[in-house]
């Protein structure tokens, strides 16, 4: 199901990577984060922001994310390379819109769900334009400020359905993404979703949870605050993640997330039965199990 | 119920730190942490380790830990400072005996949970040379290869019902943790084991039970391995943790573990009812209320 071989040909492309003028949509962590890799190493030639949030195109231009800000069908026209940087909801509304403007400009997105945003322009005559990726990267903040120049490198991506790409396009996809230092993944869009669920989703809904379970309960703050280790912090840090961007997420991967859900649940009741009936014998396997995490977390 | 500032006097005892001899029952992550910065830093005279597992007695020296090991009875005589680095359910075995073995020295111990530890002391005619303590700094490691000279540093440590320990002995405990680098925190040990609950036990619970979910859902390891990302890492991390150290935490503090863990399946409950019935706006309530922890971890 997973290749990590698949496609990955020498590329061969009329435009390398440095002279493509790149279009980002969407300048918050992950589109913000590019266009600061891409500006930073010199791999565009030129770089233009797209973003309906005036406050943050002009952060992209301080921050030296992009070197011009434009109105979409303005920044569509100049381009090579179209990236889409924006929740996944706004992906919905924006890239079959975006597929009627291109001639034969490369059209990808980042988002975090993958199935129903190709599912809606399966059929549109300029598919083949389209590549649909999720790097594997973020962090718990949002926004051009959150930005980091460090993102990407060595991280995995995504490349969902590669065969409904043209090869052009998929080539400068990945081209692209390898000049960023990460490395390419290969499946379907059906598999990327629940394995998403698996490692990413899941993990949001948990430390979510976790932190309304200890602001319910605990209410000195002052407490929580001194006595927080390494260990709470970790567990507790994607909830500062924000909603405008999880929502979409979990609304649009939401029977994977709710199965993983129902499942995190039952697995929790089987450490509280434990505890409850102080079979302390039982906790050990439970946890003896979870040590088992070690052969895939090194 | 929590002060920083309580207790924390100049320090004037007749022997400052540097010329302790310390002995440290345990040579794991903790005990074995503590011997290499009390001796990397020149922090104590001599320092003994006590462990019943040959191997780890091997270790300690080979890796700086102490400068002899003894059998227990030689160590406390030799000693001004016992500390009882393991896991919790040897602790309520050791401490009695100690005190019983001790004149003058000072004993403490550095477990996770406090109450049932002093309760059983509470009438011991040398209780007040026993200093109960909880360092917040740990990892998801155990053994003395795990034991690294920089934990502790910047960290927190709770001292409990401090009032019941000699002022001689309270004394040469501050003294040094401060040296170590920790700042102190004074609270009772009922409040400590609630406390601890919120911000320590729980994050290792939600971090066992994920790994579970994952571990069971996910039959792809290769899929989890490439696509982890640091979200996932960050929160099943955790559940690499040593079940000879957690059984023992959590079947001490029973009570306050099941009540957290009993809050936190309602709050993931109220995350799976609002994808089941697809009422996204109380979704979005939810993980704003979960940002809400960014007051507490910046």
């Amino acid at each position: 199901m997973i290749s990590t071989e698949k496609h990955i040909n020498k590329v061969d492309t009329d435009k390398t990577v440095s002279l493509l003028t790149v279009t980002i949509i969407g300048t918050g962590l992950i589109g913000g984060s590019l266009g600061l890799v891409l500006k930073d190493r010199g791999l565009a030639k030129h770089v233009i922001a797209v973003d309906n949030k005036p406050e943050n195109q002009q952060r992209a231009l301080e921050l030296g994310i992009a070197d011009e800000v434009l109105p979409i069908k303005e920044a569509i026209a100049k381009s090579d390379l179209i990236v889409l940087a924006v929740p996944v909801d706004a992906l919905h509304s924006l890239l079959p819109a975006i597929l009627d403007e291109v001639q034969d400009q490369v059209v990808m997105d980042m988002g975090s769900t993958k199935e129903s945003a190709i599912g809606l322009v399966a059929d549109h005559p300029k598919r083949g334009r389209y590549v649909a990726t999720h790097p594997m990267w973020g962090t718990e903040y949002s926004g051009p400020a959150a930005a980091v120049k460090t993102a990407f490198a060595d991280k995995a991506t995504v490349i969902c359905d590669a065969e409904n790409s043209d090869e052009d396009a998929l080539r400068m996809v990945q081209e692209m993404y390898t000049a960023i230092g990460m490395h390419l993944i290969y499946m379907n869009a059906t598999a990327h979703d629940l394995h998403a669920a698996y490692v990413s989703h899941i993990s949001h809904i948990t430390s979510f949870a976790l932190a309304n379970t200890v602001l319910e309960k605990e209410k000195e703050d002052e407490a929580i605050f001194e006595l927080a280790s390494g260990g709470f912090e970790s567990t507790v840090r994607l909830a500062k993640s924000n909603p405008a961007m999880w929502v979409p997420i979990f609304k649009q991967n939401r029977e994977n997330v709710l199965d993983v859900l129902n499942e995190h649940i039952t697995q929790l009741r089987k450490f509280k039965s434990c505890l409850e009936k102080e079979n302390y014998e039982y906790l050990q396997e439970l946890i003896e199990n979870a040590n088992g995490i070690r052969r895939i977390l090194k």
